[in-house]
């Protein structure tokens, strides 16, 4: 409710169209519902134009029900469930209808199979390791109505591999580039494309990676411009900021 | 040159309207001038969008001196010198035509002024003390051609700050969310708007901040989606990608 | 015993009235019970107000018991014994009359149900994953006699749902504010309450939150004033002091 | 404005008595004055209690002199400005009623002597080269109208200096432990005293001190009870909660 | 194809001895096979003298038998899958002539045997914990064509038992030194050779040992020179390096 | 053989009563037995005056029995092993002469019970969590011929069970001193006694301890002098310097 | 006052012999003068057989000479003062008789130049940058009353100049081994004598020396045994627990 | 002088050619000059191929001439300093012939003009910011005789510049790749050639590349083979092993 709508919410008092405690009701009406053990954000689909997420670690089982039902019931499609175990997504799937995807350990809720798919995201990857975590991207990316094209397994160790489809990257809208180890890629497509490139870091690698530490680091001190970062292995983050860029309206 | 070029031309050699010496010569020019202590890049703007951004730390006031003359001889505009020393501002500016910015230390040689300026993006701090990572995000991104909002001052430890500008955050295209210390603010503004954001830690605060690393992990840790981040301070990289960003074209 | 009783005792001896080999005895006899592996302190809830509280980690099931035993033989009652696996609380619970929570992993020996409650502990937390820290702050400090009020899954991304609840905040003597990835919840709550706030940072999350680093970094640079902070899924520790705090005494 | 006041706003619209307009510009006026470079909270002190404190650090002395004459022109009083050098202190106290501590680097504009200290905090000291951190809180605390005591140069290595202090730790309401190095200190407070313990780490040591965090990290873990920790060297963070804490009231 | 082959097929197109179409083929053919989840670079061998390596940690066994398969179907031997898991090499061995070594988790798919080995490699090691590290090295490099000698256990703390191998040493061309805990042994080494060595640090040790990092820095931080290190634990890489130094031709 | 050994072996030669040959032998021969997987250092006793120690963790239950096998077919006695897994030590405990202790996971063959144990050292713990680390300092400088006295559970929260033993502890030669968590036991020791202190750091605690780092790091950053400090849980470490310590003889 | 003392004193008030009062002035008389700003320790040496040692960082001058003129009151000679920078120098020399080392910014006051010096302490370095931290070790060990050997610049890079001196390390009672970048001496050291050896590391060195963590780590994670480490640069430490060992009397 | 050597040697005195006194001298000469603050390694160039390199950081510009000139005095040439501040430089110019390079702070002393310079190392960099380090390693290959090739600001943001270079890399014997930020050059040229190459990553870069350390894991993690690394700015290191690597002579 914007500072307009407020007035004239507040006129309507005046003009007696609208009790006071009406009024008030409307003023302060929570828009989520409180299970005690989470309060599900109903509005966020308005506020946002993307529906909650639920981030399956840590919780139970019957948690993740009891949140996915609530925003199931509320009528959500395409409701993800992030780092959802096997186990969870076996109770899970008993009571709803949930495609699941082991590799990414991502759950999808009443998938909207039908729905339109626009732009064009590109997922390139440096490694054939580095798969779940794209595909957590890709998924995601796809849930909220994203064409997706797969580049995995074009790092730089051969850099033809990746040169020779220059062409599909230059198709995208945003790049998704993901790497464990070294993590280059994100440095050497971000000079070879002129859209926004999201990098992901992820922990593969052994040694001195320190769990993804070594990809974190070197992308967040790319000497390419137009590169922006997210957590460790967080393809889920990924998919989603990217959705948003590569929804963006065009200036008026 | 792309593939179909590239196939042009080699049917102008079979056609005599080449000699297969000048279609090397078109194959293989490098599309860069070699300085000795540096290689610069004249050809970036045609594949990125963007000119050449030169990185003023740890080369000497005539290495820069030379570089950007080399840009400025091949016409380029607005051409961004960051972490340029007031030392070394001097001396750029006696063989150039530069505007220099001394609390974010950097410099415009050739400032267009006249450019238009196109969409909106909103630039929000924690604090005071983090402006100098600010102006350079927004000079950068005006120097871009974006039209730029600065929201200062709108830490977490005053929400009532930040909410009074929904409304200012709700007009943004992209939104840069700099902060220091405890680095919550993106959190918070992530929550909020239905834009992409981009995150900037800055080294500001003292102790287990650790030079910014607090402020990092907090923002790469956010449990708001849609945010990415770039390095600690690095204003410039924010304004460079929110810029790409902000001049998204719109689905065909 | 302070200086006037050590006064008072060595007088008595003068008057003949005690032996100096009893006053040594007095003076000197060791307030704790020595059971080889472990001290157990007998004086603690005389010297600081509570009785010792058995940390479970890294002892075998029989030490646990035999420390218990020790002290449930003294009269102790409400004993608390953290960080108690599934395993250990079995063997601790056919010994004596324990009360064990298996999400927070503590057990409580001798619970004493109907003690009084006192004034009013807010426990928030930014995420259902945080429960199993928030339910051992929860229970330390009901075990200690105070009066909890759960407000679970207020975190910082969707930031109406703390708003809707400033009410509750708002009646507090004391807040713990428990929350993991980016911590921000204690620096948003610490704005707008004005009682203490205590600081709990979990290891929910994954990738660059190191085990909970990201969320302890940030809570202890927090640009709201009134926050400490405590070990990480410390939720004990948090209990404790929050206990300490809710049952000050008025300023005379 | 709580949701009964609101009520009352909203029924004197029906009742004729405001006029819609003027009860949005009620609901909605920023309780801040907006400088550009800053945005000061002048409400801070109705929300919380304490006004708004400067964080001196990163802005220039004219940011810090517009901040602080904001503060003083609504009539605040001990206007406490940390991280204050003693240059910018010297432009400052031009301008206004400035008493500049040069030790902890702390300004008081506008102090107001003749206050009622209240209470008692205690602030023990592990050497004497932690004084300017002991002061910082110590000021601070003094600032905001509590009793202070101060307990310097009491560190582990010579217990006998600690223990021969035991009644006055034994008097205080809270105690503040002090300790750079190993950080020992609060750890041994901790077991001596029922009230509760504010731990500050301070950078004081060499080489594996780490800046302070081996101090941090022990206080951390301290295996005593009833001990939270503010960041390293912030004894301002210190002061302010030891504050709150004093003058809790009584249960009703 | 370099520059002049290059001029050469491009006089073919002007001669007509080559269609255009032909050319273009030859210019862009992509030296790799796509098989989706990876790109397998068939040119690896002529490029750098070397097939490539499949690096089976993050890989399903379905996947490193599809990459194994396509580069033996391209006729390769000897082909490394470093990172395999017993239960992987019992899929892959059912597949295909499969070489395995549990102990450092290495395959080689069809060995050739017969081929001839040369030079001198010497791989020392701290201690028999270190063993599976070296044996990865010591296959890798014999895989590769290297004589390798193996002169284990001969740690600094018995600095007796490398000096009277020093004989060994004085014949290698290149020394690998393993060391775990301190990771002092390629100094000592250091200091007595005239050839290269390849230090290897391992995550053998406890405590600060941190996974490898103690010995990492250490074999960083070498005093003796002509030192040059691998990731912790990665007897691959180091194996592969001194392979390639080993075989160096001599200067004409 | 120092240099007067050996100029009598040369003049032997001389006088015939010895060959070149035979000399030769007696310069170079390796004190040691070469397994191939481990380099037996057979002279250690008489070069340290202790046997060689077998480090169990990272090597086959088959090499610890050759290794061991070796050293005892040598006639050594009290043989330690350390790291020494419970399947590991079935293993070892079938072809020798073990004694095995499962908490301290250390092995003993040939144990020499008659031994006279000799001098004083001291061991006391932050809590009874401590006692594997303990057991392992303990029975270590027990196999090395030590009076050994246990003083667990005195950590520095309940101080008076500490101070009750002061008696214990000024009858020590070397007290060594293990605690976890915040480390500070060995600062409270080591102002308290004038002999020289052995801080052993474990890994006993969770969150910010680190895995014994914030024990680790307090203890070298004592502020009591006459404390060294020996590696995180390197309980054997430090029953071994204290062993070479107590038995010092007296100054001549 | 050792518990037999105490019942001479107390059987002292029951037979008239002294007043209960005049006890407790004895029972609790602090050992200590209470300057304000440090509390002196003045029975430091009585307790631990060697005075109150100054650290001079972070102390004013003036402190600095009121510690160290409080201590020369009560009679001490050699008085320490640790990390006393040049221009704090000055001021003291000003007041007191001082004996300056400007390298490892080390004075003594009063110095006891007749003292009569025993045993044997040789102090080893890595390289001669390691000077100023040996020289710290090296003065502290002579004013505490030991023979000093000084073995400088024998690092593991040149083992034949370590090995030369083998028989200086042989006479020596205890070991000081000092080094930088990768630390390896004392591990070296340590497998060659038979007496204890204490490892420091340094700072010395550059990039991932961190400050000499790379030191740090590798001596915690000696593979020799009888090594214990203390604080990076911490000559003084090392020479003061140097002292404690090779002054040991021998075994009754 | 090794085992055949030392056989001849007994001989000899058998036959009466040498008397054992001498012998002995043979045997245990000391292959150094002791100068009290150093120990000068004459025998290196023997040893090792490459006299003693002298560390001048952390030495006095007097120790520093005192080593140099007795490298000198035994007749070594191209003797070089590394860290050689300026001013050390000045005080070491007017004592002996030296040529000083301000920018990677190296003195080389009777620099021997003529040495021929045989095979081919090329040196690339990231870029222009990297270049004291680049000419660390290219300054010291050269003097050890070395043919250098600088191949300056090819970093991987602009690949083209670098594949334009690609016959240069194809003729190097090794190449050393030196890169801030990121780290991310060795990677991309690990994957073009087929001779060794070092590693250097440097401190160039800020915020999260905490001095070099996001490109050292980056380097030490890279997904080419070939590879290996030096410390951070260790310019000299990779210079001194590349040099060994190129002066290589063939297999027999």
């Amino acid at each position: 409710m914007d500072q307009k709508e407020t007035l004239e919410l507040l006129k309507s008092i005046k003009e007696g169209a609208l009790s006071p405690e009406a009024a008030l009701d409307k003023l302060i009406k929570a828009p989520f519902d409180d299970l005690g053990y989470a309060v599900v954000d109903n509005h966020r689909a308005i506020r946002q134009g993307v529906g909650e997420v639920v981030f399956g670690s840590g919780k139970t089982p019957e948690q993740i029900c009891g949140i996915v039902k609530n925003l199931a019931d509320s009528g959500a499609q395409d409701i993800l469930v992030t780092r959802l175990s096997a186990q969870a997504a076996e109770v899970l799937g008993a009571t709803c209808n949930l495609e699941y995807h082991e590799l990414p350990q991502l759950g999808i809720v009443n998938r909207n199979a039908g729905k339109e798919l626009v732009g064009s995201i590109v997922i390139a990857s440096g490694g054939t390791s580095d798969m779940a975590v794209c595909e957590e991207a890709a998924l995601t990316a796809e849930a909220l109505g994203n064409n997706v094209t797969r580049l995995y397994d074009v790092g730089v160790a051969g850099l033809h591999r990746l040169l020779s489809k220059l062409y599909v990257l230059s198709g995208a809208r945003v790049v998704i580039a993901v790497a464990g180890m070294e993590g280059a890629l994100p440095s050497v497509v971000g000079g070879l494309v002129s859209c926004p490139v999201i990098a992901v870091p992820t922990s593969i690698g052994y040694g001195a990676n320190f769990g993804g530490l070594s990809a974190l680091l070197a992308m967040l001190n790319s000497c390419s411009s137009g590169i922006a970062v997210v957590n460790i292995d967080n393809g889920f983050g990924a998919g989603f900021i990217a959705s948003r860029i590569n929804k963006m309206e065009g200036l008026a």
